[in-house]
């Protein structure tokens, strides 16, 4: 049987909808079960994918076909197209949004689903309805009691997985701590072979400063503690090696020198993602219990509900979850 | 008459004589002065440009003919071939190299020469010597008492000038001032112009932070000073607008949105411009009194002279330097 994915389809205000019937139909090879919001993906379909077989089941074991939307039914879990307010784009339905993520995230928990696949949200709505979670990521450690988590981005030429995420540029000299690098080394490198059907990836670790510090010249985080722990987990077996200039890093590990590149933050990391992967870019998340990706775009609320939304990021999410989820079957 | 460039030849030890060679039998319309190492550069036209014709001259008046490399004559400026040691590199000859990077900047200063375009050097060369410059900018800086100068760092799709250069990620907090970023926007916004021939450049501003601080959440700099600051300078009639996000400015810019970004640290303009221009890089220096560019590549000592250099980016230098030659010709 071809992989089942959860899809939990977003902020129904913004492209999350249109993006989800647009990818499944690119890739009918998958199984797909839609965790709510049935009144928003069916009216998605009529418009941008005519050809999509919509179905509404009750349960995950009735998502038997390829191709085939199916819808997981429940009063709680649906909305209406005409509940949608584009005036209030960003501030509605933020419990359910919130719901359907969680329904997903429960039904990979259970086993029933081979992965999950999340369309973008809005925080503002998040927010609205008095949830405090930032985000996807964060959710889904919290659903599945996860704290040894950390967040890929990928496209094709490149894998960056992140020290720190989203923090003022200035926190990151507190927040970045020796333990907090090593346990995103340990689980990058205990993962990723899952995530790509990789054996033993080569790890870059990329340097804090200009140059990785030019030996001290031009920042002490290197020579003091980053190059010392990648030296130590090496010893160890890791197959981690740095840090390395990090305006070269990203470049050299796109054209093969590296598997993945642990970026220390945000825009270090997004920067060269977005460069050579706007369209293609997959969040994903490491360590959780069960494979989680995500596109690598937001609700993209202007220009929603028009028929101009690019799947593209969307389908090599799902190309990347079905891919994990197959090795993951296929490991010992 | 076409352009007359000089031409430091950089470090001995590094590709700098085998790149010279190599772009200019590449780019034969325009004019050059080579101004030292002359021994060094016979060996390289030898060995990696045999058609090139070489010829040893007194002035700059007397390098008339295109294609041409002229080498400018004078005891102290010369470097026999055999002088070099490997064992050395890195070490040896700073002095030289240092002359001929002023020579070449007198000859602009003078008005002798239309630019200067500097091969690789290597740091450690100079500090064997003696020599406190960190590098050509500050050097030339110096060399043409200007105080108002910037780094910018351009490829074919991306232009970015840099508010800070090499500094330690944790002095952009101390060193990036308002006054300062002030005085690299209008640096910019002054001189862009000359130097790609556009009348109005679309100046972009990156935000320091994740999401350019998402409204203070994830930072305080934009809403502080950053975003006041940019809204000053577009209300005085400068094309500047931002502060944008830093994970898709550059990208945007690539795609044509912006003519220019003004990045506020080192790898957040430099990730980029090697992501998509890794061999087509150049490093020009605004606000001096003449045009000066270089390639984006150090000396890359382990493969210097073995035939291997890629001449690409110098190429792209010597082409950027032509250009803007010419529309310093052409400005009123």
């Amino acid at each position: 049987m071809p992989p089942l994915l959860a899809i939990s389809p977003g902020d129904p205000h913004g492209i999350g909808p249109e993006v989800c019937v647009k990818a499944i139909t690119a890739r009918p090879d998958f199984r797909y079960l839609v965790t709510g919001a049935a009144g928003i993906l069916i009216e998605a379909a009529q418009r941008y994918a005519p050809q999509l077989r919509v179905r509404k089941v009750r349960a995950a074991d009735e998502a038997v076909e390829p191709g085939i939307l199916y819808l997981l039914a429940g009063k709680q879990l649906d909305l209406d197209f005409s509940a949608l307010s584009p005036d209030l784009r960003g501030r509605q339905h933020g419990r359910q949004i919130h719901d359907w993520i969680v329904r997903a995230a429960d039904l990979a928990l259970e086993g029933a689903v081979d992965g999950v696949v999340t369309a973008p949200i809005a925080k503002t709505a998040f927010k609205a309805a008095g949830i405090v979670f930032p985000g996807h990521t964060e959710l889904l450690a919290e659903r599945s009691r996860t704290t040894d988590f950390a967040m890929m981005l990928s496209c094709e030429r490149l894998k960056v997985v992140l020290a720190t995420i989203h923090l003022p540029l200035k926190a990151i000299f507190d927040e970045l701590t020796p333990a907090e690098l090593e346990r995103v080394i340990r689980l990058a490198a205990r993962t990723l072979p899952g995530w790509f059907g990789t054996t033993a990836p080569r790890i870059a670790v990329a340097g804090l400063n200009p140059h990785a510090g030019e030996e001290g010249l031009l920042g002490s985080e290197e020579t003091g503690w980053i190059g010392p722990l990648v030296r130590r987990l090496s010893a160890e077996g890791l197959p981690v090696s740095g840090p390395y200039s990090p305006d070269t890093v990203f470049y050299r590990a796109s054209k093969g020198e590296f598997d993945a590149v642990i970026a220390l933050y945000h825009d270090q990391g997004l920067i060269p993602i977005k460069m050579i992967g706007f369209d293609e870019g997959v969040n994903s998340t490491l360590g959780l219990p069960f494979i989680r990706t995500s596109p690598d775009h937001g609700t993209a609320f202007e220009i929603a509900w028009q028929g101009k939304a690019n799947p593209s990021s969307m389908i090599h999410a799902i190309e990347l979850a079905a891919a994990a989820a197959g090795n993951r079957r296929r490991a010992p």
